[in-house]
């Protein structure tokens, strides 16, 4: 699902949205294929920064997106294609999860 | 590494620490001991809120852990065994890594 790439995101401040979520436990293709087009969608969104995804086997999943501003995050959101996405999720591939919004003050890293 | 469970923060604000890193393909028993290590002594750390943590199989990796305020997560950077750690991280186990610190302003989820 990921791209095995940290985002590269400019100078903060800028926005991010902390997805924590649990998988349920069932197989289905329609998850992985939808995670997909989830990913390639918010990349043409106005204000995209970037996105980090990693899922460990315990089924614990965090994904990070990074937005230019809280707008870029609702019409994010908002997206009908996105929208769909979140149903399916909360009906059939979450058995839990949180979003956080929060605003990136100051970042520091190896590169 | 993690538990499987979603950090029970309080209300917003509060401030997060988001860890994303790729490791390398060195095979290293201490980095799962010492990152044990570091979850359980984050936890009695001053002003700790919880952690997430996931790593996929293509080594990319995001711990996201939870404070009351900023010098909560400056105290928990200047822990003398959580910088041994922070060494061995930047010298060993992290191809590349990045630390963005990041106020929450709003939440949501499923419960």
């Amino acid at each position: 699902m990921s791209e095995n790439i940290i985002a590269e995101t400019p100078k903060p401040p800028y926005v991010a949205v902390i997805f924590t979520s649990i998988r349920t436990k069932r197989e289905d293709e329609d998850y992985a294929q939808t995670a997909e087009e989830m990913l390639t969608l918010a990349a043409t969104m106005d204000g995209y920064l970037g996105i980090e995804s990693a899922r460990g086997d315990d089924g614990l999943g965090i994904t990070t997106s990074y937005w230019r501003n809280e707008d870029d995050i609702k019409a994010w959101k908002q997206n009908g294609d996105h929208l769909a996405a979140q149903r399916a999720g909360r009906k059939r591939w979450y058995k839990t999860y949180k979003t956080r919004v929060a605003t990136v003050t100051r970042d520091y890293g190896s590169e």
